[in-house]
């Protein structure tokens, strides 16, 4: 890439980062050049304009946004940088869209310690070469020491739509089924662990990751996808309740049937959570024809992380406020009912 | 909009932000649906799912984020959220492109006043209607006390790019006339005399503002632009430094003509700034052959932001690092050089 050769350049000798480092002068423009620049290189970047410049092979994209303020920053499976790739590349992939481009927008902490920065753009280049995308554009902004938490990170993605269908909550048909690909509640757990200092002993890790390979494989099926969504924030129960009431449905899902380890379901009894209120950044629901679902999931169970993939409900029948029936492993049925607030405070 | 029914309505019976509204659960779902989604309404952004999904009538697009960390707030001529729509428009202006859509990020602290979140999102709402744009999908995280300063938004912008040539450093070319739109300085000053509480007596308001539309009225009158570029983070200096130093060549300003307002060059004297560093938000360069540069400059004068277009210098010759030479009043050359860090934090 053209590297901009500055008037008079001035060595980065800072290893943290101070209010100049976001001041639109030399030392922004070398934090730039010498850390993040380097670690996301690619031709559209290094276009060095106010915009990237994309082609897009067709007309109908999905685009979204996300920020980031996850506390710790590095944590067992990852990091905000893994998690800021992972979870735009999936809100993509959850619209059926091909995820291709990411911006990058850091808020930078005064004090932050400019080798864990180069640290996570590089885990964030990482993860978009290995979910297929490339990091295009970005900002960066430092705030007074105290006026952030280290570093928060945003992103937002575009892909473009390959899919005939729409893949929307309002597709959802009664007598769909309802598949997770994946074991429940890893990484609110992972995190909290690490927060408490539990971690020591613990080999529970978070579960992010991209699911852009999935997700393409199931349309590469020819698997007829209502709808996707990504469990993160309010984990299962907060995501079908969200879902039932836009498609005006109820769904009913099995206690016995959901995948949970063995370990979380420990970590959240010591803790007391709820691990279908947990959050997840691997995980997503699928909604099929009940015909689909034994291809459906045979084709998740060949990805690494979707080898959990498993049916857990049913689409039973209209409900206008939309309503989710959990039948719990002692055949009592209740209502789920979405959480005021959190258990988990800022764990994406 | 199809409004989400909810098994357990609660009243949204906050003034202040707690953490709970960031949490995935129904105080989060409140307060999207009765603060931030009324504000944005549109077709898109109802389809409530992961991503957008929207229609490009075009293959060349333009992609862009920026995130706004501004101090205070609200200041004079403008507010956050205006900035944070107009900047983003104008990153897409700059490229050539015509802005369509913009997702909005909020991280907001615990405690921010409810009532301030909804002027803002309004304030963006109003912004996005005058630019033209959709504001199609955001998201919104909340942190705790003491690690944020009131409100951070992020802003993404998707545009399409209806011209056949490339708006590009690179292409900038010897003998071009260098444009300004707008006089210069405006924006950092009355952010800085209004953090000072100098603001009383001044009539100096930002210029935050909307640069798509004087744009297109170029593209519109076949003016052959070469190159684009707002001033913002270090003001017109930065920015021709930048832009020298990308295409190598030479740029010679004469310090007579810059626009600069009495007003705003009597507050820099009194604070000790140089306007030609002062960040801008209505305020953009132009390079165009010089035979096109009367034309050009009759073309932004129509346009009330522009009404004091006028040219700057030229572009006298290639040199290989890029040399930005200001030929003062008094008659002396002096090169120009990047300040090392920033006059003025936290102005965008």
């Amino acid at each position: 890439m053209t590297e901009p050769k500055l008037n008079c350049p001035l060595p980065l000798n800072y290893e943290q980062i101070v209010m100049a480092h976001g001041g639109g002068g030399r030392m922004m423009q070398q934090l730039l050049d010498k850390i993040i620049r380097p670690a996301f290189d690619n031709d559209i970047l290094a276009q060095q304009h106010d915009s990237a410049i994309i082609n897009i092979p067709a007309n109908r994209l999905a685009f979204t946004t996300d920020s980031y303020v996850i506390k710790p920053l590095f944590f067992n499976g990852g990091d905000i940088g893994k998690l800021a790739v992972c979870g735009t590349v999936n809100d993509l992939a959850m619209s059926g869209a091909k995820p291709l481009y990411i911006s990058c927008s850091l808020i930078i902490e005064e004090g932050f310690a400019i080798k864990d920065l180069q640290r996570i753009v590089q885990s964030m280049r990482a993860s978009a070469d290995e979910a297929g995308v490339k990091i295009v554009t970005g900002d960066s902004k430092v705030v007074e020491h105290g006026k952030g938490d280290g570093l928060y990170i945003n992103t937002a993605g575009v892909g473009v739509i390959e899919t005939e269908s729409s893949i929307l909550p309002n597709n959802i048909r009664t007598g769909d089924a309802i598949i997770v690909n994946s074991d429940l509640g890893r990484h609110g757990i992972a995190i909290m662990l690490q927060r408490e200092g539990m971690d020591f002993a613990s080999a529970i890790d978070s579960d992010c990751a991209s699911l852009a390979a999935p997700v393409q494989a199931l349309f590469d099926a020819n698997i007829d996808v209502h709808c996707l969504r990504d469990l993160t924030r309010g984990g299962l129960s907060s995501c079908l309740i969200e879902l039932a009431a836009v498609c005006g449905r109820q769904f009913e899902i099995r206690e016995q049937g959901l995948p949970v380890r063995q370990d979380v379901r420990s970590a959240c009894e010591l803790l007391g959570f709820d691990p279908l209120y947990i959050a997840n950044e691997g995980c997503f629901v699928l909604f099929v024809p009940q015909s689909q679902a034994g291809a459906a999931i045979a084709t998740l169970q060949k990805h690494s992380n979707s080898q959990q993939a498993v049916q857990i409900g049913t689409v039973s029948e209209e409900h206008a406020d939309g309503r989710v029936i959990l039948q719990t492993a002692m055949g009592i049925s209740r209502i789920l009912e979405l959480l005021s607030g959190e258990q988990l405070p800022r764990i994406c």
